[in-house]
């Protein structure tokens, strides 16, 4: 395959790209045989930077397919600037901003993008503070300050636990702590004495046997510990446990922690 | 101030919502004035579910303001229904796709919202060993396989160098490491010494001193570690170690993660 047969996409932005990359990058699962070569250009924050973009822009598409451009860049002249390229163009505030002013009846403030920036402070502070938190209580590393979970993530090694813990910290501000299930639990009445308090906070995570028998043996190869047979007594073990004791829960084996995060804000009522 | 003065925005999604959330945010910090009440509903899969989300929506919109409605979602019948809701709608995939038909010669798959799913299963599990290596090697916990890091993030305590690695790490896939400078670190010569061998992959992190101390003094009420004559000296002596080394650095004290991390995947050069 040359460099040709796929076509060029750039995410441009005065700010970090974030938004960019993620308005393009959905629209472009639209099209999952495509075959595109991304580069992000964040903090293009004057006209001289735009025009060194769009020479850049206009270089690749003489030499091939016409690129697209998702651009979130604010300010009019470096829009204007970044419209002139041989390019199709996805300028989000030119194609929104205006039927915005008229229903909110105000004017934009043509500011560059606040979206990732500290923003408002109080919100940005309780999400680093979240962050710690997860931290701190990872794993059942400490049991201290359970009580300020909002969610207390529960289930045997390996089923996804710590990441999805950090996505609802660093990305929603949650108070996420997790608890790992071990053998032990499983033989003992009840739930693990630490969680007794807060079984209303707990969310269960479960796998298929297979699936984490696979993430295991990456870790352990030949253990028992990755073992088919003990992967799945743990789950299912696991899976009885939350039934019992009214656990709502979900099997993470197919899909992201985006997902399950969003998930268990939506069972859990944790969005705002 | 009355609930009527807020105006309501919704979120809606096949799938998570974190593309209708960042696309929706991104155009409200337009609107800084803005008094806004946001719901996000994510998984809105079939027609009836649609159904009932515009009923929610028209109510709110009898009660006071029109609501603002920003929908991600893909399927054409799902959309026609929120399409007739009482409210501004920005409708992402009918306002993009057809121009992007037209532009890759393509049919777009109709699919719900792939874009935080499990995708590209390469690419999401290297952000989720990212994760795991950012969470054994924080603040300098393990030294072993530093030679694995993509950058080696160096800073005094409490500069942003934890939340900014998980950023890094989850959202980017970036394998990163930490490493604490402590006050031993600035009475010896050169770079500390595990961090010797990798000194073209660190990146420095500074603060400002009042702010340090802010932040501190919320851990270490009163101790010496919080006191501003100890931050200012420790930001000094460690951006005189940034420079004596080479080592590009940021200061912390006014952006957020997000910034910090496309600042350092730019000058990194850390972007695929």
């Amino acid at each position: 395959m040359t460099e040709n047969d796929s076509r060029p996409v750039y995410f441009l932005s005065d700010s970090t790209g974030i938004t960019a990359e993620t308005l393009g990058n959905t629209l472009l699962t639209q099209f999952p045989d495509g075959n595109f070569h991304r580069t992000t250009i964040p903090f293009i924050t004057n006209v001289e930077q735009a025009q060194s973009v769009v020479a850049a822009i206009d270089a690749m598409a003489a030499r091939g397919l016409e690129p697209l451009v998702f651009s979130t860049v604010v300010g009019p002249d470096i829009r204007l600037v970044l419209g002139t390229c041989k390019a199709m163009v996805v300028d989000l505030i030119g194609t929104y901003v205006d039927e915005l002013e008229r229903t909110l009846g105000k004017v934009a403030s043509g500011k560059p993008g606040q979206a990732h920036g500290l923003g408002n402070a109080e919100r940005y502070k309780s999400r680093m503070t979240a962050v710690e938190y997860a931290m701190e209580h990872d794993d059942g590393q400490s049991l201290r300050a359970l009580e300020k979970a909002q969610v207390i993530l529960v289930a045997p090694s390996r089923c996804g636990k710590t990441p999805t813990t950090m996505y609802l910290a660093l990305q929603h501000g949650i108070f996420a702590a997790n608890f790992p299930l071990v053998e032990e639990d499983f033989t003992r009445e009840g739930l693990p004495a630490p969680l007794r308090p807060f079984a209303e906070k707990c969310f269960g995570l479960t796998s298929n046997p297979s699936r984490l028998s696979q993430i295991r043996t990456e870790r352990r190869r030949g253990s028992a510990y990755a073992s088919l047979q003990q992967c799945g007594f743990e789950l299912r073990s696991a899976e009885l446990l939350y039934r019992t004791h009214g656990i709502p829960y979900l099997n993470s084996a197919s899909v992201s922690v985006e997902e399950m995060a969003a998930t268990i804000l939506q069972r859990m009522r944790l969005r705002q």
